[in-house]
Parts: structure tokens; sequence; C-alpha cells
């Protein structure tokens, strides 16, 4: 393939990623110049900045016709999207507020977009309202593009067993443009619906207007930034808290389910088996951790069952809200908590993490193993969720789990490096990885704040949780001889 | 298959372990009747019931000519000999010691026979010779069995991805019992030289001949065990130390190497992928951290070499012999410590962890993942070792990991319950599943000790030393249905 050909087409389709996120930027521009804060310019400049790149890149590629998209384009498409917005997203953050270094403007908006929701801000509470708003519009953003990246692309590459998501083609060329089209602008419009929703139920529950607007879309994101440095502590109401349980769980189903049942006008949720394994384990979860704190750390057992809940569904759906810091509820939570982080939602989600299929898919294979061993020449039919499962899909989701386990080595090496405590490292690792937020301890634990960290551990939790939402190999592949060999 | 059939062939088995077992009792008897010890009677008393047992085992099965085993039988005989080791070598350290309870006397049993090398006792340094000398011995014995298990039973279980190294037939038939037989015979051959040659080895570097011969039995077995509280810190030569990486690594190699280099005369060591694996990782590792010792701890240069090398060769070769508190070397340290509690030496050797082997497997699992992704139809010739690994076996190493991931999870919430703190648990839970020894903390670490730990600890720790050392799979495919209906 020669350049040309590989290039253009990404340099079309990023061209218009940058356009529309371009047009994001109109949200907080209007709220600055509603507040009459002095931010008003820089949106403006940035937006400007947007589209005048959007501008050249589609002027550059304009004569191209785009026929098929080779895995090359598509990894390169989806990689340079990300990179793009997570530079082009740090732009406000770094002009508007003068204390922000590039290092954690850009670590900011990494984990805005990534909807991880670590955050180096403090004094939140007190912050611009478009500068609050635009965080939360990165993690509205993000978690839109996480769910077209895992209804219309992952699917087509075989990556990480997602081709298990493939729905027929197994290409993906003009034919499946359309459709994956029409998916994607029926998922557009119940993400803002759900948003919508969410912020009703907030606003019921007694939050203002702002703040139910923030955290609604902080929450079907998955994302988990806030508009105070309490994060949900702020809010006294345990009815406020459930709210958020229901969002953030339906933030980390599969959309797409969202859509057949709209379309087949019936419930299909429980015929799924990756949605019905993920509620057991989060109920049973919050079951046991409820439990504990009402037997053992004897908390009033509402406030228990609310609490335990909530911060361990934020945990799972990898939000990150935190309400109350779980690390002072003692070593059992401390390794609930921790082992909670990597578990993740479902596939086609907001939600990073693991993820519940690939449990699943490993599940499936260990029964398999134990099978084996008593009767090695057994034959047995493996599927999940009414289809059949091959090799080379349950070897991908492995090489996914592999992959996963070098990169925490790796970053925990790294930051251990840079000076932080060995429970920082491991579990700040995990975290950016997993796209979650907190991690544990009193640096990066629920109750702390990721601005502390030096310069360099910001930058390689950066790359983490880029490294994380892009499913590890989607990055990783760039990074190979054989990627630019071609 | 009749209760008959299964029961008699697996009495049969374990009663001539636990015979040759009890005649170990020997030795302790000697070294107590030459030192005038009052312990003497205690180890005839336990060598009378261990005798007793086999006698009876055997008589019981007189009758029964075993013509060929199947998987049931196998995995019955392999937990169930570990488990009688465990329950009898735990009688002597009971009886003789006043002062340890069950638990104690399991645990430190357990600890011996999985060679982990985890210990409840202190004052070490002024404890009777004959105790030293059966902890020791327990490891040794452990060595030497894990090694038989892993050549004569395991490749013909499909367990863990062993099946790579089963050399011709595929069932354990009367054909394969004669080969193993003599493949056994000759390794216990060689396990005893170089338990001679390191004894000599630690002789020559200047120490008195009753801690050279413990230490060798520990070295060799990569069991851990020492004479002193302070482990090889008590040992002030460098060439001491030196010694004991070279006969760990001896340890942690694949021993059928050793055998087939002797019979055909030739240096067969390099062309092993395995072992050349084991060798770089081994070698990076240590430079790794003795550049970081000499350039950011300002440790003298060779004694950074010498402990970095001797430190990290023990926990990779899942010895767990310690020489100063690397817990206190800092956080990277501490994170490389924690991860190369994992790794563990070769398939087919006396040390524990996840075994070089899987990671390769996992590796060029994942290679090939990077290659479909570029490539969705490339077909790709999978080989290890020279030989085609299909992906039953390839799943297999998977689902070991998977399930050791598992139990990781179940034993850390379990220690966590208990009361230890989060490190501890997790530490803790890691190097009993790797058969290491020492975790991280003050409390578990290289310079502490597990006798503050509570017994429900101890126990929940020895079932995770038997289940690492037994492969996970074979211990807890007896605790399925499906192995009892048959």
């Amino acid at each position: 393939m020669g350049s040309r050909q590989l290039w253009m087409p990404v340099i079309k389709v990023c061209s218009f990623t940058v356009a529309v996120f371009g047009l994001a930027l109109l949200v907080p521009l209007t709220m600055a110049i509603l507040d009459g804060s002095e931010n008003g310019s820089t949106y403006a400049a940035v937006l400007l900045i947007c589209e005048s790149l959007a501008l050249s890149g589609t002027m550059a590629s304009w004569n191209f016709q785009i026929t098929a998209l080779t895995p090359r384009h598509m990894f390169l498409i989806t990689s340079l999207s990300w990179l793009a917005m997570s530079g082009l997203g740090a732009l406000p953050l770094l002009l508007t507020e003068t204390t922000l270094s590039i290092s954690d403007a850009v670590f900011e908006s990494v984990s805005g977009l990534t909807t991880t929701g670590s955050t180096v801000l403090t004094g939140l509470d007190g912050m611009a309202a478009d500068v609050l708003l635009w965080r939360s519009l990165l993690q509205w953003i993000g978690g839109l593009g996480v769910i077209a990246m895992a209804v219309a692309i992952l699917p087509f590459l075989r990556v990480g067993g997602m081709r298990l998501f493939q729905t027929e083609s197994s290409d993906w060329s003009d034919k499946a443009l359309p459709r994956a089209k029409s998916m994607i602008s029926r998922i557009i419009y119940l993400y803002i619906a759900m948003t919508g929703l969410c912020t009703l139920a907030f606003l019921y529950t007694g939050m203002d207007g702002f703040h139910a607007i923030n955290h609604a879309m902080t929450t079907v994101s998955t994302g988990g930034f806030s508009t105070s440095d309490s994060s949900f502590a702020q809010f006294d109401r345990l009815s406020t808290h459930w709210v958020a349980v229901v969002f953030m769980l339906l933030g980390a189903l599969p959309f797409s389910l969202y859509v057949q049942s709209l379309a087949h006008r019936r419930w299909l949720f429980w015929k799924d088996q990756q949605l019905r394994g993920f509620v057991m384990l989060v109920v049973a979860a919050s079951l046991v951790l409820s439990v504990y704190q009402i037997a053992l750390n004897h908390q009033p057992p509402l406030e228990a069952l609310t609490l335990s809940t909530f911060n361990l569904v934020s945990v799972i759906s990898t939000t990150g809200f935190a309400s109350g810091d779980y690390s002072h509820w003692g070593p059992f939570a401390a390794a609930l908590f921790f082992f909670a982080t990597f578990l993740g939602g479902c596939s086609g989600s907001t939600s990073g993490g693991v993820k519940m299929f690939r449990f699943q898919l490993l599940a499936i294979s260990m029964k398999e193993s134990f099978q084996r061993a008593l009767h090695p020449r057994a034959i047995v039919q493996r599927r999940y969720n009414g289809r059949k499962v091959d090799d080379a899909i349950l070897l991908s989701s492995v090489a996914y789990l592999f992959v996963m386990l070098i990169s925490l080595l790796v970053i925990t090496l790294l930051l251990s490096l840079s000076g932080v405590d060995f429970d920082t490292a491991l579990t700040g690792a995990s975290t950016a990885l997993m796209n979650v937020g907190p991690g544990l301890g009193e640096l990066i634990g629920p109750a702390g704040n990721f601005a502390s960290l030096s310069d360099a551990s910001k930058w390689i939790l950066s790359v983490g949780m880029l490294l994380g939402r892009l499913e590890f190999i989607t990055l990783l592949v760039l990074l190979t001889p054989a990627f630019w060999r071609g």
C-alpha cells in the first residue's frame, strides 16, 4: 500500500473527528459568555484551532475517495483520533487554568476522554463553571467515542476477542459502513436521552441544575469527574447515590442491547449472558461488602448498603466517583476494591476494565480444562451468548489479558522508579490501565488526588490510560515494525 | 469404575509413598541418637506410625494388580500423597517442639514439603539439630517429589499445559511405567549428586558441616529453610552467596535435561528454549536491580551485584532465602520482587511459580495476536522448543493462569478478612501460591516471620501452598462433582 493510500483515509476521518470534537467547545464557550467569564476567548481560540486543523485535513484529502478500510487504516484512525482529542482537549485547561502545567493539562484531558476520572485539580468547588463543564464534556464525548469504537471498529479487528461481537461481514467495507452509521446514530440519540433522564433524576433528588447536568454527563459515561473535591460525598441524600448507581450501571451495559431492544420492542436484556454475569457479580459483591460493613465496621444497615453498593458499582463500572474514603474500611475492603478495579463492565459500553465477557470466556476455558483433565478426549461444544466461540477468539482474549498484565508490570515499575511507594505504584497503574479513577492509599486513594505526583508519573499514567482505553493492542500495534512494513 | 477399582491402586501407591517417606525419619532419628537429644523417641514413634499405615495399606491392596491408571487415579494419588506427607511431616514438629500448635506444625510441614520455605519458627539458631535437619529434609523430599510429579505424572494429565512435556505415549499404561521408573531413578541419583556437590561447595566457602548439608538440601530443592532466623545474612562471605546462586539456578532448571545431556554425552542446555528464556530473564533482572542499587542506593558495586542477584535468584527460583531486608531497598525493588514472585523456574525442576514455559507460550500467543490484528487471515505456525503447540496446550496453560489469579483473589480476600493489612494479604497469598517463601512488609517480609499470623491465616496459606505446588487443577479437580461421578 502506498503512503497516500494509507494516510489519506486516516487524515480524512481524523479531520472529521477533530471537527466534531471542536464543536463541543461551543458548550463551555456559551457558558463562559453567559457567566461573563474571561475564559470565553480561550474556548473560541481552541475552537478555531480545531476547525482549522480539520479544514486543512479535509482539504488535503478532498479528492480522495474512501473505498475500503484495512486494519492498518482503522488502527491509525482510532489511535490518532484519541491522541488528537487528548492534545486538543488539554488546550482549554492549559490556557484557562493558569496553574496547570502541560503535564497536568494533558493528564486531566486524557483522564477525561478515557473516562478514567483521576484528577490533578483541587479546589473544584470554587472553579469557573465553564472549566468544570469542559471536564464533564470531555468525559461525555469520551464515553460516546468508546461505544462507537466498540460497536463500529473493534469487532472488525482481531483484537482482544472483540470479534465475538462482529455481526455479519468480516470486512469493514462500504457494505458495513451504512449499518455502522445507523447503529451509531441510534446510540447517540440513546446516549443523549439517557443523559437527559439522569439529569432529571438528579434534579429530582435535590441537586441544582448545574451539578445535575455535570454529574449526569460523567455518570452515564462512567467517567467519574465531579464538581467538588469531595466527589459524591458532597451529596447527603441516599437517593442521589442510588440514582448514580442506576445510571452508572446503565452506562456499563452494552449499548447495542438498548438499540436492539427498542428496535424489536422486546426486553432483550436478561437474554444477554454478559449482562447477566455482570449484574450478578455486582449484586453479589455489593451484598458481601454491605454485610462486612454492617457486621465488622458497625455501619447502619441502610448507609452500609448504599455506600458499599455506590462505591463498588463506581469502581466496577470504572466510573470512579467516591463517597467517603473506603480505603479506611479495613484490609478486606481494600483488597476487594483492588480486585474490583480490574473487572469493568460489559463490552460495547462506556466502561473500561477487562470486561465481563473476557472473564466469562476465561471461565469457559477453565471449565473445559477441568473437563479435559478427567476426559482427555472429550469433545467440548464451546458457546457464548448462543454463538460458537472458536479458539482464535479465546486466544485473542487471552492475549489481551497477558498484554494487560505486562503493561501493569511495566507501568508499576516505572511509577515506583519515579518515587511513589509500592501501593501507590501498583494501584495507580491498575486504576489508570482499567480507566477507573481512584487507587488505594493516602496519595491517590478515593480521598486523594493525583496532583502531588511527579510530572514523569503523570505522563506514565496518561500513556496507561490511553493504552487501557484502546484495549492495548490497538495502540501497541502501531509500535511494531510489521505495522510499518505494511 | 467401581470404588474398588478406583481406590485400590490409590491405596497401593500412596502406601508406597508413605513407606518411603517414613524411612526419611531415620535421618533425624540418627542425629538425635548421636546428639543424645531427647527427640529420638518422637522420630521413632512417627516412623512407626508411617510404616504401620503403609503396611496396612499395602496389605489391604495386596491382591490387587495395577494394570492401567486413569486420570482419576493419578489425581487422587498425587493429591493424597502430598496431603499424607504434609500431615505426617508435621508430627515430629508437633511432638518435639512443644511450643508449636497444630496449625503451626502443619504450616511448617506444608511450607517444607512444598519447598515454599516460609517459617513460623523463631530461635532457629539455638534449635535442636535434629529438628533443623528434619525441616531441611522435608524440603529435600518435597523437591524430589515435585520433579517426579512433573516428569512422570503431569505430562500425562491435561493440566496447565504440561502435556507439552509428554514424550511419547498419551496414556499412562504399563508401557510408560518402566520408562518413567528409569527416568526417576536417574533423577534421584543426579539430585543426590547435586546435593553432595552443593554441600562440598558450601564447605569450601567456609560453612561448617551441619550448616553446609542443611543449606545444600534446601538450596538444591529451591526450598529456602535456613538454620538461622537471619537466613543467608548469617554468612558474611560473598562466595557463599554465589555458591547458593549457582545451585538455586541448577535446582530451577529442567532435570530431564541433565539426564538427557548425560545420556547423550552432549551439552543440550542452550538448545532448550525454556532454559534460555529463564537464564536471560534472571540475568537481565539481576543487572537492572544491581544498577539501581549502585546508582540510587549507593551500594558498593560488588555487594550490590551479589545481593541483588542472590535475592532475585532466590525469589525467581522460588527458593526464598534472604540476605538483608530488600523490602527496605525502596519502592522499585519492592515492585520488582513482587512481580518476580510470580515468575518461577522451568518446568520439571524443583521450583514453583507460574514457570517460564507458560510465559513463553503466552508470549507466543500475544505475538500471534499482533500478527492477526494486521493480517486477519495469516496462518501462523506455532512452535515451542521445536515442537508444534496446538490450541489445547495453549488454552490449558491459560486455564492455569486464570485459576491461579482466582486463587490469588480468594486467598488475598480471606487473609485480609483474618485481619492482616492489604500488602501482607496480597504478597502473602502470592508467595504461598507460588511457593516462594517471603512476602513484603514488616510482618512476612524477608526479615519477618509467619509466626505472628492468626491460626486461620496459617491454614489458608497452607492450602495455598499445596494448591500452588499441585498446579491448582490437580487438587481442585477433586472438588468437582464430575470427578466423583466418574
